[in-house]
């Protein structure tokens, strides 16, 4: 799935994609960058920083009707599973050089969260709990259309 | 300078405010989130995070013409000096809950970072050189207008 070659890497879930970001590692610090509408398919109206998840934590699980998000684990490391209602995909964000871009409609957890991780999350939308799809079977049966 | 009651504490700087953000603390993690156009006062155009950053390095030293930014120190701690020209005030954040809003003009610079800080700035413009105010007198002399 990681490629150094191209800044954008397709998974085989319905539009869930990895993106590569900007890195610059100076003696001053190590620095990377991301821009909104560009390299983040989305301007954001909302970020999230959650942290300090025990192991066996599974969060999420659930889609989104109309927010797009785009996640970034700056420290530490933290498995997406992904999920179109055909094809099924983990994906293990380990670099905070790199992020995940969840298109709506596609159901997905957060799990395995080392100790020290600490996931960075960018949405599109302000936080409104109707936008919310919390049954699998409805996110199935909207991204089928 | 800290306020628990006040989501938003003036400085002696310029326009230089200190903002509150959500923090919901769970059995599962701790979830820190902030709304643009709302806590925050701009909408981003890019974000970059610094790390790794040596405890006697100096970042910043600089103003922006029309960049608006807003830095939250998302673990460990860094120490801002923020200054109009007239006034100077060294502001420390250290909690991921709070972020440091500097509008256009005002010369700043980010120092005594602790090993383990990771700072996170959202801006309102795309990386510009020209952009940047270099020289602080310059700063001064627009900031003055």
């Amino acid at each position: 799935l990681r490629s150094a070659d191209s800044p954008v890497v397709t998974t085989t879930v319905r539009g869930v994609t990895l993106h590569r970001l900007a890195r610059a590692s100076e003696p001053r610090g190590l620095l990377v960058a991301g821009e909104f509408d560009r390299q983040i398919p989305f301007v954001p109206k909302r970020y999230f920083i959650v942290s300090g998840v025990p192991a066996t934590a599974v969060r999420g699980n659930h889609a989104h009707r109309t927010c797009h998000q785009f996640l970034v684990c700056i420290r530490g490391s933290v498995t997406v599973v992904a999920d179109d209602g055909a094809m099924v995909e983990e994906i293990t964000l380990d670099n905070p050089a790199e992020g995940l871009y969840l298109p709506p409609l596609i159901w997905a957890d957060q799990r395995r969260y080392s100790s020290d991780a600490i996931l960075l999350v960018f949405a599109s939308d302000y936080y409104e709990e109707a936008e919310y799809i919390r049954d699998r079977d409805e996110s199935r049966r909207l991204i089928e259309r």
